[in-house]
């Protein structure tokens, strides 16, 4: 059985290198789980004794606090240098760019709209660094923005996890309300290259295995996305549920990984399939 | 006969002011007509003095030149200054706008997309303004962008007078292409308060006259507009054309005028309407 993985799977860059960053920092914490992983976070506390903490008072009880990809807002970050934490900041790069940019822009007078979702972490905290909140906008549509308040000049970011095409929807509509619109575009290729990969190899492979949480609404995208080239394609957590019936007359095992699955996990899978497929 | 104006009509802003500019400059040329309108050229140069011409050659043989609404290249107005030449600048201010927009979004290193008619004076003037003519492009829709090298930095502004519904495709096409867009909103909104308008008086009037030159484009879109609410409409040159039958066991006559229309054409048209349908 010959085995391929997608040119591009599992974590992005930003998730890499936050996990990178606690393996580094033993007695620390991260504020909130780096990512949708209980296992990957077991490991991380059982190996580098890299804790976690989901609150300002948990966090309070540790000296050295880890921000995690999401990023927090403007004032936890406040708190907790004030309280004398060490603050380690993990915040994906990705992130910190429409921080910056809501920052800047507000203080340069701009009303901010941002696309995304207001219940979001990254979207707290990014919204969080507008410096004037009643000029600030959360938006999910066009529709969102009827009747808003908007002005003459108007900043315009998005959540990294958005769809172009709906963002694009959004600044159509705000070209004929500005007379001066400055559009960031921050929406963070990783997913839509994630899914790229994995159609591309599910087009040649004979069984596509997708590795990842059976909640994960990225790793249940990749999978139907490859349900359109090939029946045998199957969504699993772990190599637990490998079958070798699978393999049976097949010569190309594609492998891909949603953004929450570590590589560890991915290996152990991998190693089951050529096993199982002898 | 009761006579109503719709609530916009005829000249816009900018053409206004600058016959007013012309009218208090006699023995002045004007770099290319004033409007388009042979009665009313023939109207300052009679009743003002102000002649017409058509080139730079002709422009050295005056001493005082007038630039019209649509605006000049740059070149052209500094060579018109380099040869000690008095220049009245009457170029609209919603055309100066796009020019210095360009001009500084140029020398702060953006690429340039101009939406408008490279053969139209006022995007000839506007594009001279860029100080990088390789990273400056005029397009007419979201296609002429397909294939450009455009950078991370773009700004974008359109012609005057073009339609915002194809200006969003535009920029819509762009968010997903430079990391940072700037969207200035240089539509003017004249052309289509005076369609508005005429759409409005439409609505109520027993009969409806359209002053303008039978192949001024915006005259007979506003006509073709009237026609759809009612069969009694006319597009005339001036009151010469005017039929007393129009107005038989008719109670409201709706007047409207293209943007080239002087009001003076227009009061006549008034006054012969009264005359023939007492």
């Amino acid at each position: 059985m010959k085995i391929e993985l997608a040119k591009s799977y599992g974590f992005c860059y930003g998730v890499k290198r936050a996990i990178e960053i606690a393996e580094k920092n033993p007695k620390s914490a991260t504020f909130g789980p780096l990512i949708h992983n209980k296992d990957e976070i077991n490991r991380l506390k059982v190996n580098h004794n890299v804790g976690l903490v989901e609150n300002i008072e948990d966090a309070l009880t540790h000296d050295t606090i880890i921000i995690r990809t999401h990023g927090i807002t403007k004032e936890r970050l406040k708190t907790l240098k004030k309280e004398g934490k060490k603050v380690i900041n993990a915040t994906c790069p990705y992130v910190t760019t429409p921080q910056n940019i809501v920052e800047n822009m507000s203080k340069k007078g701009y009303t901010i709209v941002i696309f995304g979702d207001k219940n979001h972490p990254e979207i707290q905290g990014v919204s969080s660094y507008a410096t004037d909140p009643e000029r600030t906008h959360i938006v999910l549509d066009a529709n969102d923005l009827i009747g808003l308040p908007l002005g003459s000049k108007v900043a315009v970011v998005a959540q990294t996890t958005r769809k172009p095409e709906a963002y694009q929807k959004i600044v159509a509509s705000l070209v004929v309300r500005a007379a001066e619109l400055r559009v960031f575009n921050t929406i963070c290729n990783a997913t839509f290259e994630n899914q790229d990969a994995a159609a591309e190899l599910a087009q040649k492979a004979d069984v596509m295995i997708i590795i990842g949480g059976k909640n994960s609404s990225n790793t249940k995208q990749l999978h139907s996305i490859c349900k359109k080239y090939l029946d045998n394609c199957y969504h699993i957590e772990n190599e637990s549920e490998i079958d070798a019936s699978w393999f049976k007359n097949k010569s190309l095992c594609g492998i891909s990984a949603g953004a929450s699955t570590p590589d560890w996990i991915i290996d152990n899978v991998i190693k089951r399939v050529k096993e199982v497929s002898k």
